[in-house]
């Protein structure tokens, strides 16, 4: 870490500092709780799960509240201490980073509701024994999502999102073709494999989430914005599997 | 607006009372923009226009700019001066505005793109006039929430997410099933109709980045946190077309 990057170390006053580590502790913590939820809901699915899936399908109120409790305090800090431009970036990417969290953590849950269903309705796992390797992608990616944003590591969030996003776009793309090739087949096959394409949806969009956090571990570390700079079009991926 | 809401005149500090009006103008303005480029795409769809469909498939560098803009002055102002707690709830509530803004017109962006690719790939419009009126209701959820914050009335922020959700998700429900019956009468339209549920599923997005705004907004103008009380299940919606 240069003397241009920021560094929690280097308050004066030890309460403040205790104040931003604090922060970020929390932020990572919520990270923790996310990251198992994710998880869950995958192993739900994939091993067939099913009082696994109904768990992680209505387990998402410990990661809202930590969401109201890390947004309030970055308001109470910004409030009560005077921040210099690169705290206010700690503090304003902290917030950034728990609401792309909350949305991992909301989609975790979906995941859940989706595996329930699939087991209930006893869809054959034919049709998503595909996912599990897009899964596999995500989970790698939000863990190095998870890795840089604890260790406040840029070189790292920006290798994540080259490398993994690639990954998750590949492996995503071939699960298209395979449930449009069943759909193809079998007709019948039509509202299940429908259902295993939303369970694809939602991993992609959490795969999306990742590059969120991923660019505001880049802010925060380097004070440079680089959404917008090249990563523009790896979102309009989310809409290419038909081309 | 009673005496515990946020007023925007009741500054001692001209200077800084303009710096709250004008960061708040710039937000307003980025939501123009947006639901400029969000009635662009609605209409290259249902007209099968191809040339508006191109143009506002690569229209989004000014809203991006707008974001940073608007970003970088919330981090200013909060380093310049020293908000009180309702200025702070505005600006952490603009950023998180802007955020939401700058999705709907993401995804307002790859609407053309869809757009273009059904009236290139000459997909019958069979299967996406069924669309118009889930637009509609969308295009009006994102008015009403343009109107509740750049005259930051809660009340109406409230109501947008109450009639406008459940009407989206009504008509959201009726699409799917009839683009459902679509395949399974001619698996041979499998494709096309696929791309017709991305542009719903897209249009559903944009309803819920609406209801976030709206959230905002509560938060802003009453301090209230309205987020996970009693619409955490709005968003179970969003994947429950297929029950």
């Amino acid at each position: 870490m240069d003397n241009n990057e920021l560094n929690l170390d280097q308050h004066i006053s030890q309460r403040y500092n205790e104040d931003l580590s604090e922060l970020h502790g929390k932020a990572v913590t919520m990270g923790e709780m996310v990251e198992k939820q994710l998880k869950g809901s995958i192993k739900s699915l994939v091993k067939a799960d099913l009082a696994l899936a109904k768990k992680v399908s209505k387990n998402d109120h410990d990661i809202n509240q930590k969401e109201l409790d890390v947004s309030g305090r970055c308001v109470e800090i910004v409030a009560l201490r005077q921040p210099t431009a690169s705290d206010l970036r700690l503090i304003f990417s902290v917030e950034k980073v728990t609401t792309d969290l909350e949305r991992i953590g909301d989609l975790s849950k979906h995941l859940g509701v989706m595996s329930k269903k699939l087991i209930k309705k006893g869809v054959s796992n034919k049709y998503y024994e595909d996912i599990e390797n897009l899964a596999q992608q995500v989970k790698k990616m939000l863990k190095g999502t998870l890795q840089a944003f604890s260790t406040l590591n840029s070189d790292l969030a920006i290798e994540t999102i080259s490398s993994d996003e690639g990954r998750i776009n590949r492996e995503s793309e071939a699960l298209s073709r395979q449930l449009i090739t069943y759909m193809m087949e079998d007709p019948r096959s039509i509202k299940h494999v429908l259902r295993v394409l939303n369970v694809a949806k939602a991993l992609e969009r959490i795969g999306n989430h990742c590059e969120n956090i991923c660019e505001h571990i880049v802010y925060l570390v380097k004070g440079e914005d680089i959404r917008y700079q090249n990563l523009d079009d790896v979102r309009s991926n989310l809409f290419s599997h038909l081309d």
